[in-house]
């Protein structure tokens, strides 16, 4: 791979080295315009609503040269926002790319952002049709991704409803294991592999967003990026409910009891607190059908992990003790101002 | 003005903060959802086309906090979004805002940058709908405008036709000038002020950008953001065509002759080739009418620079001699990777 070097290309080679990178994965139909002008242009569907969001990875603060690969990087700072499309209901459309490097960016990172970002697209059918390329003391990536859902049926935070059922998509906690596993210089140590490989390339389930979509009995949705707890919690204020989970059904990545006590940390810790597993988190009517049936509907797997109820807030329920997660005993996954910090 | 203190707040407080002052800059209609859901949700309205744009500001590359005001950074993060949301020929919808804080961000920093963004969205009729909150190791300011225009009507830089008239609006150079005085110390010297200013603060006709898409007539339009001939530069490639620029009868900035003769610069190479206008440049029809028609019409100042020709590049005329641009001695302003290294 020849890398992209800034300081041979310039700004204005470098975009169009984009532009020659991204036609491969430019989609027919939606834009009527993609990179080279002053904005993209979309041409909407009749009968359909748009949903559009934004999600930036930092330098040291989302991500750390000495742990990922350029191509990894990428494709995350594209999936984390097909979460966030997914999570509406949406299909992907299309996103903007403003990425700072700083000036002395290596060219085979720049290649392997791009690469990895552009594999990502063409996996999800969602082109690159602009942005902006900028210097800056550190690797920024802002991605700002488009979806389409059909009129009125975008999927919000605030649909919940007492009796509704709590569920989760894939399962949870894994990429937490890998944060702590890079960060304490762990990665190597095995059996480990997988949990890193899932904090590095997240995969969320964004072929079921169109799919919950379309079924009436789901009321209301959110990805998991900044952990279980904090991300119903929004749903919980959102609704007006209070959302009681059973925790000894949560949906644990597959090893992650034994791997993370061998790092002396707690399983349900991770798996309550522990943020950027990238996978759906839904509350549908009680009369919905069984979660078998609905996993094959949504085509993700799908595991029941509480109910909804009046009242504020998430509790936690373990045998025949409930407990307000606050109390919980997760010192190390203390809020703090950016989640990377856990 | 208390400020908005982020540890004090912590990430979930600063964006309730963003959301409550936001409010007040909420779009009726268009947006179904706005700030507190996995995305924003926009219903496109019938007829017409989507503009989508990004565009960063970068601290200490793009600006320094030594010699700018929260308030007017926080307008220009948007304002260089809405001159592109023009120059497509749209009208202002809405914004996305992935912003990047250090985490010793002053709070009177944050709430100035906030109150300024906000400040000019109503000005804009253009809301706060939703973004991102991160830490960063720098000030980045990252924002996504949404605009609409009539099905069929964006205006590209692709459209430029042989025999069209090449127009500009408002006045060129005077920000280059501003950011000259800033970055020499000089900017305290009598008469630099409105330069500065400008600089600080652009004014994009942003209002002008529907009232062009209207006009059959208007066939191409870019913003002027890297300087006159860089920006030209690019319509004449879109188009396939050459444009040939009278020099003298640029619109310099009032007074930029004088003062750039006092700082030891050539005002036509600040004009040509400074940047950071943020004005519109159009090429219209021949048969379209004349300019100061034109200028009632679209509401902004215009002035005639040139014809667009058979060939290609853009060439520059003074009195009866012809030159190319890239043969002009502005070697401060030679192409460097990011413009605003300039």
């Amino acid at each position: 791979m020849a890398g992209l070097d800034l300081k041979r290309l310039g700004e204005l080679g470098l975009i169009e080295a984009v532009r020659r990178r991204a036609q491969s994965s430019r989609a027919a139909g939606a834009w009527l315009k993609g990179i080279g002008d002053d904005a993209a242009v979309l041409r909407p569907r009749a009968g359909c609503d748009l949903v559009v969001t934004s999600d930036a990875l930092i330098e040291d603060v989302h991500f750390r040269w000495r742990t990922t690969d350029a191509g990894s990087l990428g494709r995350k700072a594209l999936a984390v926002n097909l979460s966030d499309v997914a999570a509406m209901g949406a299909r992907p459309l299309g996103f903007l790319l403003a990425w700072g490097l700083p000036e002395d960016a290596r060219p085979e990172a720049v290649e392997g952002v791009l690469g990895g970002l552009l594999a990502q697209a063409r996996a999800a059918g969602c082109p690159l049709v602009g942005g902006d390329t900028v210097r800056a003391p550190a690797w920024m990536l802002t991605v700002t991704a488009f979806g389409e859902v059909a009129r009125g049926r975008a999927l919000l935070r605030s649909g919940a409803k007492p009796g509704d059922r709590v569920l989760v998509s894939g399962d949870i906690g894994g990429s937490a294991l890998g944060l702590a596993a890079l960060e304490s210089g762990a990665a190597a140590r095995p059996g480990l592999a997988p949990f890193v490989r899932r904090h590095l390339r997240p995969a969320p389930p964004w072929r079921s967003g169109p799919l919950l979509a379309r079924a009436r009995f789901v009321h209301a949705a959110i990805d998991l990026s900044d952990g279980l707890l904090r991300d119903l919690g929004h749903v919980a204020e959102e609704s007006g409910v209070r959302l009681r989970l059973d925790v000894e059904r949560l949906p644990l990545a597959r090893g992650l009891r034994a791997r993370a006590a061998e790092l002396g940390l707690d399983p349900l810790g991770l798996a309550l607190a522990g943020g950027e597993d990238y996978e759906l988190a839904l509350c549908v009517a009680a009369r919905a059908p069984g979660v078998n049936e609905l996993a094959r509907r949504f085509q993700c797997r799908l595991t029941e992990i509480g109910v909804v109820e009046r009242g504020r807030g998430v509790v936690c329920q373990r045998a025949d003790v409930s407990f307000e997660p606050a109390s919980y005993p997760f010192e190390h996954f203390k809020p703090v101002y950016d989640r990377s910090e856990k």
